[in-house]
């Protein structure tokens, strides 16, 4: 476990007693990089009082307009849930993930990502990332408090950390490093441009489907080599496709 | 585990967010029994703020004069201590004692005290404890918020309560069934075919293309929806590759 390589990113935060309470709820745990996308009110005193011994870690944090500054540069992103997806994503508990990410080899960055108090993360948020989150809860109260999931997610990094053995993650020798989130999204943006060209998506109805391409190469974190050959193999659709257009029918 | 005898014994609390903060960690994890003793403000609005909707245990808490008389019919009493003890007493972290109270006889009413923000229990209140429980925590800043300590207590015990037997795969919850062997095989024929179409792979040349490609798919285990929505991309493709075939360049 390398906990330096986990990064705590905060979505759209209204109530900054909560950005207070991660910053502390991670310290408390060993984390200490945090990033806040968009927080409504940052920095406010409400925040530095709860951060209490952790102002550091508010002092360092990243402050991102967007979420794709805040993680377009790591491999692996979990995204912290409470609903049930239409189309449903690999999904963990917290301890769970906890175990899959301190098997990840330790290159890798690492990001978690928390929603909103008030409704979570978006679908379009959910869907960039490689793992659903769930902390389990009580059926008839199911809300916990935004820094309260932090302390849980960080306490389950904590206890595996200093745990004495954690399982080894199947593809933590590997030949190639795994894909950056921007270049998936690179990747995304190709791969649906050429359906279109190829006819087989219609922009007009595109239903589920880049919904589930994405779903599937999430899944299988696409390492470098294999992201350049199908883009490679989408490149060369699209000149087929071009050369058939100059032609009459 | 029996929730329902399970009690949370806050001592002499200074801060009322702390004790509303609590309520809600508490029913959030199916707990329901609070217990204050000398509480230094209670009832309070900060306290029914944080509660949010766990007020109906803050209206149920019971506020008592003294330990004893919050924790006298229990039959098995934890006190949380971040100190080591000049005599040690039995000790195990947050997740073990789950398990010793999960292993409990479902007679048995349960304690689990928590101290003051500033200086948790003292000595002689930890002597009334058969057992002392720790949380791990960074060595750098151990001192966690009384609110989250109670959250990752209430978190373990309803762990323990709802654990399964065997670890739950992360794609358990799915919506298509996953692909055969077979009609896996069917797919790697028909994307070989296709590279070679679209003149990406040379069949006197094909290096590793290949097996990189099954090394991919066979990670990600494609569920038969993907499958199909694969090879429709495939036969498209090799279309376009006719018509442009029967051009004249």
């Amino acid at each position: 476990m390398h906990p330096e390589r986990i990064r705590i990113v905060l979505v759209n935060t209204s109530h900054p007693g909560n950005i207070g309470g991660t910053a502390r709820a991670m310290k408390n745990m060993g984390l200490s990089r945090l990033y806040l996308v968009q927080p409504k009110r940052f920095p406010h005193e409400e925040a530095d009082w709860r951060a209490a011994s952790a102002q550091d870690l508010l002092e360092t944090a990243v402050v991102t307009d967007s979420l794709e500054a805040a993680v377009g540069d790591c491999q692996f992103v979990v995204g912290t849930s409470a609903r049930e997806r239409r189309i449903p994503w690999p999904l963990l508990d917290a301890r769970q993930c906890a175990q899959r990410i301190a098997a990840l080899p330790p290159s890798e960055e690492v990001a978690i990502l928390f929603g909103r108090e008030d409704r979570g993360l978006t679908n379009d948020e959910l869907k960039i990332c490689n793992l659903h989150l769930n902390i389990p809860t009580s059926d008839t109260y199911s809300s916990l408090n935004l820094a309260m999931a932090v302390q849980i997610v960080a306490y389950e990094l904590r206890m595996v950390s200093t745990a004495p053995d954690t399982p080894v993650q199947e593809d933590a020798q590997w030949d190639s490093p795994f894909a950056t989130r921007d270049n998936m999204e690179r990747f995304y943006q190709h791969l649906e441009e050429t359906l279109v060209d190829l006819e087989f998506l219609d922009p007009a109805a595109p239903r589920q489907l880049m919904t589930r391409l994405r779903r599937l190469y999430s899944r299988v974190r696409l390492d470098e080599m294999e992201l350049n050959i199908l883009r490679g193999i989408l490149t060369e659709a699209q000149k087929w496709v071009a050369r058939a257009r100059k032609t009459p029918d």
